[in-house]
């Protein structure tokens, strides 16, 4: 953020008038540059006591398994994006059952939320996707997932469908640190 | 987004490779501008029987009463967000119950997250806010809340209080006229 987006003059890193924090502001126009935790949003899909993973064919964690999922995008609810990564990265449609998790990773800016869903039809690997298959709580290949948030919905999942009770989590995590306290 | 952060040259509106939607990208340097919705997080504070509300003195909806409420900055919770905007706002410190309403606001590009909080100590109103005040059902302003999610939100919050059992509720909005049909 060193040039201005709406004049192309150079940025200052100062704390703007009236505010308490450090923002990039143009030198000529004055324009602050806000910056905010981007939404990532997917579906941990389930078909009948299977659950649908896809291996990542893009990098990070390239090669590993993970949920459809991706950023949210402007003029999108958090559903219809969930949808619309699950279509995009599995050829997968789905019937929405709940908003499941969240995981707050303010050490990257980032929020993630998974919905609960079921599979409804065909899959197949997208683009960015290599493989796409549904395992048993058995089968899930857990030492090659790859991102803590999709270890810890699985272990809800399969936690809460043993109960036969399903809520949603809300989990904050501050620090990389954190993932290993919860 | 005329001008690159990066290096300050022109942009362009096109789709990027290996992408399927418009993005502003860099003549010179290629670089892409992301936009991504905003995260608004804040306090419904209740205090016994009553729910604490702040008369807004900035615009929009100057005068309009509301939840100290605003945008998740970098590297922080939601809970840290909505704790931090109620300190801000209404010079109240809280102790968090649950996160309670969620808003997407796909018009607007904009994800609202409300925790149920209850009130620890005293409140004043902050720089932004012209006055603070505690309210049962009844002497609620209802006519002058500022925003559709705080009435929401309200509604759900005495419904839940009646019953006695309070759970998180989570609202799909994509057009400005999806209002009247929750």
């Amino acid at each position: 953020m060193n040039f201005c987006v709406k004049c192309g003059a150079n940025t200052v890193y100062k704390v703007p008038p009236d505010d308490n924090r450090f923002r990039r502001v143009c030198r000529l126009c004055g324009h602050i540059h806000y910056e905010n935790p981007k939404i990532v949003c997917g579906c941990l899909v389930r078909s009948d006591d299977l659950v649908l993973l896809c291996k990542r064919g893009i990098e990070p964690r390239k090669d590993r398994w993970t949920f459809p999922a991706g950023f949210l995008e402007i003029h999108e609810t958090t559903l219809d994006g969930a949808k619309r990564e699950t279509a995009e990265e599995a050829h997968a449609e789905v019937e929405i059952e709940m908003l499941y998790t969240q995981f707050d990773l303010a050490y990257i800016s980032q929020i993630y939320q998974f919905y609960l869903a079921d599979l409804v039809g065909s899959f197949a690997p997208g683009d960015e996707t290599l493989d796409v298959q549904l395992f048993s709580k058995n089968s899930v290949p857990w030492e090659q997932l790859a991102f803590p948030v999709i270890r810890r919905s699985l272990e809800c999942y399969f936690s809460d469908r043993d109960s036969g009770r399903y809520k949603f989590r809300h989990f904050e995590i501050p620090e990389r640190a954190s993932w290993t306290t919860i």
